[in-house]
């Protein structure tokens, strides 16, 4: 009988759990399911052509140094190619403001690493982004909800909040959030601001789909609202590629210091063939040309779903409509468990994702669905809305 | 006056420290300085040519696969290409056996996050890998030290340890070891296994050097002795890449489990392109033609260095004489500060790492140095040597 080590597993190892939404998710993989279930960018929108030139151009231009060791806080030549896309944004910094990681799931990752002692309270939005939790909760600390409207969250509800509870830090996905695709909109952002900023709290803004719009004006990021207590964190997966994992942020100076000395510790530095072919997309002016590519691709995907639930969601059900992202979050009345319509829908071959698991507490969530337009076409899209309103019909009249 | 947030931060990174190698080898980028302080390959052993096709390959075979979110175990070429790689070892295991990181380093770190709660005993060599440490002690351990010979940790003191401390595990560098070049020899690799199967203890083998072997025979990894009580840890940084970042492990299945789900929340999964890279790079062969190239190139700094210790170093001093790796270890009479040695010699233009610091206790190596060979050619490494032999004898005479 082998050695099995449980006893030697750390205590914060009990704290983590498996992401249970890829458990229920094991059926989407079955033959002729449309899945709306995913978050992940369609291939299509991958610049596959591009990158035969961008790999040649990496290795003419920077050689050797783009397969050496290089420096933790990030590859020179993509952190000032990220002062050019950032500023495009308007959020203005230099070059030795950003902090490189493997994706922003390892920002969020590094930043619990170097905020939470285990207990310490961590102030989330009504519902919240998974990863982000499961990235935190590796360091045990436990979470208060801040309540939202279609606006985002609730300045008053902030206010009870910090009032109540000794916050480390609120987290927020600002813009296309995901899973209800709300935006905090211009007005909330000022407020949450003038909040954060009287009384000294720190917000994470998680911002990884904000080039994703498909109409509309472009919100500002809210940390240019509040730019000494907001680590900003942002991705190239979303308009570039996802597997190559690059993630980055911006921070106060202490926390940037610390993220810094934390990530030496955990990897050294981040990819730096990756950074290079980043830095020569960004550069090259690929991204440009690329980005509303991805939402000429997007838009009317979304369009198609927004219109098929128009058509065929029972008219007591409500849902977003969002700006842009990937995600639509719909809601049914009380007494609906969106589980059970899920494992119905999947007999039917369309796939979506239940919102409760998107709750602190799953039971305020169960007549939730979150709803991804990005990986279908237009004409799956209409399918699949079309089938789940059936089942939606058939699971009311049961 | 900016908020601080100087109370924002977790007990945990109160723990964590710069690496004090860093600092004091900041003056080693000054205009002709030789440096044996570094660690990290030559430029010319990566194959730049080689990647021009290597890029295409993988475009061309994987599309938008190779730029897709992906496994977080790891992409699956990658893995099986990495059976072959470790088949050739005498390491037979199967793909799904693999998980794949971003960078051994980040191995250690997931390790000391699924392992070690804050108090828990770690046992390490005498010196040893300073990376390590680094990555063990935010999650709060504390150290033990095992004394060493030229044949590696002995069992005796092993022994001792394991009796006196309820130990987590033991961190080995089995092969050239970082910082001294020592190998465990088969001998004792047999004892230890003995020692640590027979009491249930955990080992944690890194071993990113072993190809690196410039003359001897190859000593079986100590994971093929204990496969059900080792974490067997290794990379392609000094075979392929570095800036890569690709490293990977082998563990019981208890441990390998919960790497997978630390892994999930901490960074989703390892940058996928680089992985494709490398499965091509050992799916093509092009490692096993450029693996000797390396060697070709190291070998004969090595000798250049060992050849110029015997000549210019005054012998009451002794050194190692390894089989492979990038560092000969050095140690002077007793009563001499390497460190003040260390700021003579970049007087005169020549860097080393002073040994104290990897150290438990940095008294223990005061007379240490660790000199690495493979950055500078023979030329730069006779005349640095002949600094350095000078330097100590200048520095006995004050």
């Amino acid at each position: 009988m082998p050695h099995m080590f449980q006893d030697f597993l750390s205590q914060r190892t009990y704290n983590m759990r498996r992401n249970q939404i890829r458990e229920i998710l094991k059926v989407v993989s079955q033959p002729g399911m449309i899945s709306l279930a995913g978050g992940i960018p369609a291939p299509e929108t991958f610049p596959i052509e591009d990158l035969y030139r961008i790999n040649e151009a990496v290795l003419d231009r920077y050689g050797a140094a783009a397969l050496q060791y290089d420096l933790t806080e990030g590859f020179t030549p993509f952190r000032e190619a990220l002062v050019s896309y950032l500023g495009a944004k308007e959020i203005n910094i230099g070059a030795d403001e950003v902090l490189v990681f493997n994706g922003s799931q390892s920002v969020l990752d590094t930043l619990g690493k170097v905020l939470i002692t285990p207990g310490d309270i961590i102030a989330l939005e009504t519902p919240s982004y998974l990863g982000a939790i499961s990235a935190f909760s590796a360091y045990e600390p436990s979470y208060v909800s801040i309540a939202t409207d279609d606006e985002g969250i609730l300045p008053q509800s902030l206010e009870e909040t910090l009032d109540r509870h000794r916050v480390k830090f609120i987290y927020l996905v600002t813009t296309f959030q995901n899973p209800t695709g709300r935006t905090l909109s211009a007005g909330r952002r000022q407020q949450v601001a003038e909040i954060v900023t009287r009384r000294g709290a720190l917000v994470i803004e998680d911002d990884p789909y904000s080039d994703l719009r498909y109409r509309g004006e472009a919100v500002p990021a809210f940390y240019t609202f509040a730019p000494e207590n907001t680590v900003y964190v942002s991705t190239v997966s979303k308009v570039f590629a996802p597997g190559l994992r690059l993630g980055f942020c911006l921070a106060p100076p202490l926390i940037h210091e610390w993220l810094y000395t934390a990530k030496q510790g955990a990897d050294l530095h981040s990819n730096t063939y990756a950074q290079a072919l980043a830095a020569e997309y960004i550069c090259g002016g690929y991204i440009y040309e690329q980005v509303p590519k991805i939402i000429e691709l997007y838009r009317p995907r979304q369009e198609a779903m927004l219109a098929a639930m128009e058509q065929h969601i029972p008219s007591d059900y409500v849902w977003t409509k969002p700006d842009g992202g990937m995600f639509i979050w719909a809601e049914g009345p009380e007494g609906v468990d969106a589980e059970q319509l899920y494992w119905k829908a999947v007999e039917q071959k369309v796939a979506f994702v239940p919102g409760k698991y998107f709750f602190i507490d799953p039971a305020e969530g169960l007549p939730t669905m979150r709803l991804n337009f990005t990986r279908a076409d237009e004409n799956a899209i209409e399918e699949a809305i079309a089938t789940l309103g059936r089942v939606i019909r058939e699971f009311k009249s049961v």
